[in-house]
């Protein structure tokens, strides 16, 4: 009725943000460096040969089976909060079950604590070098970044926060992955971690604190994580993707208890809820006891993956490289020498050696300039294959360095 | 180090918008009226008894003992797009798999799009009473809300749509629900259908086409959702919550494909990805041709009680009552005599007589008064529950009314 025939089909105006929108670079690559016959240590990718398929397909029937309420809507699966209360003290944390928060998956919470915490254009905290998903959570908010740098042996460089925040700054938030940082590999230490949450108090400023690697420890101890440490102001991202399985899209906060009920309606607006079938078969999964020695099975194999990447690393890459060696977690940060440009590299090591890694710029905030680094998973592949394809990149490495 | 002993704890600040959050009434009472011994009209919940767990118990236990990627981090699984390809046929829908959008359940589309096209303050156009999650994922951005009547019997009134838009209104969206509308149970004309699309390319304003119910209907035909008139402005949202389960959280949306790597960076904030274990054991159950006979034995008993219903309300119900009669979905809306508040009805309703329902003013915008209508579910109780609980609530009613 009110259309003129020649009215030309305009363009839909998408938001401002969407003008700086970029493509994770890391979940693009995996895409492209998942095709057959390239070695990737580039995903973050648990090793697919470890997941416990039979026993959770065992615990799926079971639920299917026997509980009506398991493809219904419904409120979070309580005996799934008792789990996680069990599985924190593991963690070196008190929490009660009115404090636990569940998630679909740890970058829900995060999206939600964005949500929560975060006003257009407010200030953060963000290392220099970080999670790409957080990135892209905040993205919409445009927020101003206030980039921290990393040491690689002791983690986020605590000095610099709390010159930020002497000199005024009040960030929604810190973002924090304390345990096998996530590109850098590197833990916080136990001092640090301390500091953190005393200027966390000092300054009424929340910490984030995402732990997606904790239970994968190559050591005999880990520190526990800050939310031992503090419950007030700090907010526990935790995750079943690495110690289960990615296609679960399960994951828990550790929250104050009376933020919950703000929590849930910011979840609502983003799924409703998490879906009361996998709730309940992962709960029927841990009633079976079953975890335990999965998670000593992965650390065990992981841990030697680890152990062999290192070694490779030291035989097979030149001696002006330099790398993180992570007591936990999936990955390791290889520094080159500065004239080495890794995108460029990435290029020649698929070409050539049919090898891929991501190069360390996918990792860095805006305005942050990283050309000679690199990061390295080493959950993914086996042993032999982390041998032989070190070797291959370290042929491409050393056509650069001499 | 930094910490006086004696420094209170301080409240932590949240983003300015959790001032004016409210809970979703409609989630709330769901907890509350879902108790036992009360006959709930409340939620929007379908019959559990018509989950097909034992063919997804089936269909996941395959995928489980089959597929190696099933629970791993991957990209969307396409054989479930050339379903949804398919399934929209059905509808009227012409469309391909590049345009197929996977979501995390309908409501995650919704998240998801708003994150797309909307700007903090802009507007947008609601119905006066409208879907409750759209309201939450709004609200972080404040928009301003251009509020807009619908008729009872045909739909959203197109003519002030119009009226805003010729005086200068560009909002962001326009959220509708042209089938089986929640709350209302109304199906937009054909000739408004008609009229939205060309509004929608004449303003250069897109429309988001909420369906989940559109398979569900009790008439010989439905009309075509928009979707099928326009390709460019619509973005049409489809859910196996209502058709398979809602536990599933798997959705759809069909979106102009130049749009699709955009929306797929606001998903990876949201949850990196939905479900590859569910994306394929659904796959694996349409691949077992399971639907169509689940949707005809759906259609058929949810048009068993809604009939069940109608008949019920014209029986006990006063004289003075009005009622919409859906031809798909899942609800009645239902206006009593304008004195009524059924706030305070519900209140001696569940005391009284352990009957439950969901006052009009949970789905009214803000600024909207609503106090003398109800919305009534038709799809999570028996024939006999439904013939007895409106006998029950006729009863209250009436002592209202006398």
């Amino acid at each position: 009725m009110f259309l003129d025939a020649l009215t030309p089909v305009q363009e839909i105006k998408l938001a401002h943000w969407t003008q700086t929108m970029r493509r994770s670079m890391l979940r693009q690559m995996i895409a492209v460096v998942s095709r057959p016959g390239i070695l990737s240590f580039a995903g973050g990718l648990p090793a697919p040969e470890l997941f416990p398929a039979a026993d959770y397909a065992g615990a799926t029937s079971h639920v299917l089976a026997t509980d009506a309420k398991a493809l219904q809507y419904g409120p979070p699966f309580q005996p799934l909060k008792a789990h996680i209360v069990k599985l924190m003290a593991q963690r070196g944390v008190t929490c009660t079950e009115e404090e636990v928060f569940l998630t679909t998956g740890a970058q829900q919470g995060l999206d939600v604590l964005t949500r929560l915490l975060l006003n257009p254009g407010d200030d953060i905290i963000l290392e220099e070098l970080v999670y790409t998903g957080v990135q892209q959570c905040v993205a919409p908010y445009q927020p101003q970044i206030l980039p921290v740098s990393t040491d690689l042996a002791l983690g986020i460089d605590v000095e610099q926060i709390a010159a930020y925040l002497a000199a005024g700054a009040r960030p929604a938030f810190i973002y924090l992955v304390p345990d096998a940082h996530n590109p850098l590999g590197v833990s916080i230490s136990r001092e640090r971690r301390g500091q953190l949450v005393d200027l966390a108090l000092r300054y009424n400023v929340p910490l984030i604190e995402d732990d997606p690697y904790g239970f994968l420890h190559y050591c005999d101890v880990m520190e526990a994580p800050m939310r031992s440490l503090n419950a007030s102001h700090v907010f526990y991202l935790g995750s079943f993707s690495k110690i289960l399985a990615p296609a679960l899209r399960l994951g828990w906060m550790i929250a104050p208890a009376e933020l919950v009920s703000k929590l849930t309606v910011a979840k609502e607006a983003s799924d409703l809820e998490s879906s009361a079938l996998t709730q309940r078969a992962v709960a029927a999964y841990l009633d079976a006891g079953h975890l335990p020695a999965h998670i000593e099975k992965l650390r065990s194999e992981y841990g030697r993956r680890c152990a062999a990447m290192l070694n490779a690393l030291e035989y097979f890459f030149p001696a002006e490289a330099r790398w993180t060696k992570p007591t936990g977690g999936m990955f390791i940060w290889v520094e080159l020498p500065g004239s080495i440009d890794t995108v460029d590299l990435l290029e020649t090591a698929v070409t050539q050696e049919k090898v891929a890694f991501i190069p360390g710029s996918a990792f860095a905030v805006p305005g942050h300039q990283v050309t000679n680094c690199l990061r390295l998973n080493f959950s993914n592949t086996t042993v032999e294959q982390i041998e032989d394809g070190i070797q291959r990149l370290g042929v491409v490495i050393k056509q650069y360095v001499y």
